[in-house]
């Protein structure tokens, strides 16, 4: 986890640093629903490579935002879901599907 | 302008395709602001290059976000601004703030 020394002064910017870039946030757009094992994530964001998932997802791990549960099963299973910090980005999320709703209905 | 066929089904997905990426949210965070010059742009965000600004600035101008405006003056005096459409982003950066705030305050 960063210290807040290392975030930027500004708040966008600090939001930005954390989750800004395409993958991240649609990542936290399928997590928001429920826990994704890494082989789903991957085949449902269509075009993502497994080391960006795999950076992604540890970087957000770092930042406290995602969780990883490792079932101790054999076979391993192990999936992915959004902490209480993470729940935060919600609002975020809210006002992207807004956006892009409200963009669709403005266009031809 | 994209039609409504090139965006994503997802709303999520169109909003992240239209903004996504740190720098045009950086971007949107100076013009809502005021209108900025090109020159005033690049000084402010640190380390974004001019091939970049200038590819984000045309890709909003092209989705119909933000506006050039070119006062026709002796030496040239440009400017970029928001437009109306481009202000329908405003709740995207506050929820940004929002959270970049809280992130702060919740960690170390």
């Amino acid at each position: 986890m960063k210290t807040k020394d290392e975030l930027p002064v500004c708040p966008v910017a600090t939001a930005v640093s954390l989750v800004g870039g395409k993958w991240k946030l649609l990542i936290i757009r399928n997590l928001r629903m429920r826990s994704w094992r890494f082989n789903e994530l991957q085949r449902d964001l269509e075009g993502i490579s497994q080391k960006v998932l795999t950076d992604s997802l540890r970087q957000m791990m770092d930042d406290g935002l995602v969780y990883r549960h490792d079932y101790q099963e054999m076979p391993p299973r192990v999936d992915y879901s959004l902490t209480e910090l993470g729940e935060k980005l919600l609002p975020i999320m809210d006002a992207l599907a807004d956006f892009g709703n409200y963009y669709k209905s403005a266009i031809k």
